[in-house]
């Protein structure tokens, strides 16, 4: 016998609900896909130590609903953190605790954005916000970059233009710092003569900062936002990379009048126990940990680069981040690591061809390692295992 | 000197981004207004040592991006509760675990509403769903009820009147269980009328079932949703009820094609930290800490039954119910509660007034009162407190 009818849904979604498919989640022998940082150094003893402590203290207000923008000790603990270590100034009323970044990108984007609107990006971004860009509507333009970040003329050449169709760019958004992919950091003079040309199109700064905390080696930079006073830039960053991406914690930093409309998009606080165990934890670890993190990290990135050097030799070229969780590796143009990627992949070596970090789908010749999570043993082997890959399907040449 | 000009937004904004107040919580000594679950009996030690088990087990997981749809344990867990309390068949690809049960009635909310679309609801509504039916552009009618739940004739004759004006109704959402703020369970045959008007207009019912755990006597009623099983009844449920608020824990059950549509209004997985202390805690102990949570509220109750008894007599009628947090209370016609509220809160007694609730601005001589969160004897004392202060203002009659 058949079963009943179902129930018809056809006629009742909305005009923009698309379908999502269901992510599945793979991981390869050798996993340099996604950007996972390092499960080695994950402070969880450490946190279930303070969440018991806060508990003890104030666990009855969890029969409370957390406040909309988040437990108000860690929105202090975050403006101290960034006053100390970004030279931004601001107070715990500027921030607004998310579900990890994605949260709080998807609510500047939602607040600034309406389908058609051009924005502005590097040329290769972050996977996730280009999702976030095209499930909205935004139309993205790439601004092509140097080794110090986004190119000055570029930007201006490529604002003039839009300017020209009588197209209003609704923002620039960048992640200045161990830019995921490229793993770049854009330079303070660079910082500054972008803002300035932002400035002159009247288009805020969308700084997505949150590799900052990540640094191996060199001299810190301070956050775009420090370099403003007048709110022209929108800021976020996050703890998935310095307690774990498990907690769902990030965090936004905007004027008044811009948080009052991303909130439209936020439903209700963070996890108030997620919340507590963080602020305790990082209240008396944070730079220990960060510390001890960055010295795991740094031995990762090493071994990947030895290997590189080892395995490509002169048949690639590579950045050489001093921080955060990405090699961007460039083959000559021709190559296809895109075309090889799922082949790869079942071969053992998980990675990221350019065009899925590209708003116009380039970058076939390149492709992102990250080297946060595989021991470094497991990076050296991956990367020489990749080579042999590459060369086995004439992709790269022996 | 002046500062710098501020930067300027305001021809940035989306368009469909209203500015939110920012919201403060307050609380009266008799804090009757907010539905805050039992402090008394929160499982906090409980969930610190089902958490350093969780963690200990798969802690270095958390270097991982939760599944959207949360923690696969924790959603078998979910379809197996749902079973054994709720009558329902599910599996746990069905549920998606969500920010608090308010993120996943804004996911079904908007996978379903274009503004201007025409729902159903009791005349009474929950308040976080009503602003998310106002936030999205829903027009919400509201139908009668009496107290076994929704009139079946009236919402028969809304239907046919609003067939009558070309509307076509997207779903009509019900809290069927101890109905916030209305305090009635939906009787079994009840729920069998509804269930088939609704499906002769092709309308979903959409199930807030948040309190269906919180049941301190008579006999349980299955869930809308095990009625069916042509995929008609959408479903929401949470853990706020019966393990914090603060964990923003909740969950949803929907046909496939309609959860793929409501994946793109939900940023991300829920926080696997919380997730995992979820899990682990009532894989062990759920009925025997819901067991001692309702005696608990069980009291609480009792209380504020016996001081209504007490002190408003005949001058007032209000709801016995079997479960939940609510009682509804009802003066007579022409008292005004409404114009009150802001009165009695500065004089020790906070409630929320029937129009809060009401899509039509209903209701001034009804008030919700919350027993949950203080103690037996403060309920009692609260509740005489509100005579008196009823009767200084000349609203209840001495």
């Amino acid at each position: 016998m058949a079963g009943p009818q179902p129930f018809g849904y056809k006629e009742l979604f909305a005009k923009n609900a698309p379908a999502t498919a269901r992510g599945t989640t793979r991981h390869a022998k050798y996993d340099f896909a996604v950007a996972y940082p390092d499960p080695d150094t994950l402070p969880l003893v450490g946190l279930i130590g303070a969440l018991k402590v806060a508990l003890e203290r104030e666990g009855r207000d969890l029969a409370y609903y957390p406040e909309a923008v988040g437990l108000p000790a860690l929105r202090q603990l975050v403006a101290e953190k960034l006053a100390r270590d970004r030279n931004m100034k601001v107070t715990p009323d500027d921030v607004v605790l998310t579900s990890g970044s994605g949260e709080a990108i998807a609510m500047l984007i939602q607040a600034l954005t309406d389908p058609g609107d051009t924005v502005l990006a590097e040329e290769f971004v972050y996977l996730g916000t280009l999702r976030q860009f095209r499930r909205f509507g935004a139309d993205v333009v790439g601004v092509k970059c140097d080794d110090r970040g986004i190119a000055p003329d570029e930007l201006r050449a490529t604002l003039k233009r839009l300017a020209g169709q009588g197209k209003k760019v609704k923002y620039l958004y960048t992640i200045p710092i161990f830019q995921n992919p490229l793993g770049w950091t854009m330079s303070l003079e660079r910082r500054r003569l972008i803002l300035d040309i932002c400035r002159e199109y009247g288009v805020p700064v969308f700084e997505d900062d949150c590799y900052a905390d990540l640094r191996f080696e060199g001299e810190n930079v301070p956050a775009f936002h420090s370099l403003d006073d007048t709110g022209q830039v929108l800021y976020v960053g996050s703890f998935s990379k310095i307690i774990a991406p498990g907690m769902r914690m990030g965090y936004l930093v905007a004027p008044q009048e811009v948080i009052q409309r991303a909130m439209s998009f936020k439903s209700g606080g963070v996890s108030q126990f997620t919340a507590l165990a963080i602020e305790e934890y990082l209240k008396h670890n944070m730079y220990q940990h960060i510390d001890e993190q960055n010295e795991s990290l740094r031995a990762k990135r090493d071994a990947m680069l030895a290997s590189l050097g080892e395995n490509f030799g002169d048949a690639a070229t590579w950045s050489k981040p001093q921080g955060g969780l990405y090699i961007w590796l460039q083959l000559p143009e021709g190559a296809d690591l895109a075309a090889l990627q799922e082949q790869a992949f079942s071969e053992g070596v998980g990675y990221f061809a350019g065009p899925m970090f590209s708003p116009e789908d380039r970058g076939k010749n390149c492709a992102r390692l990250c080297f946060g999570h595989p021991s470094p043993e497991t990076n050296y082997e991956g990367v020489a295992e990749l080579a042999r890959i590459l060369e086995r399907h004439g992709v790269l040449r022996g």
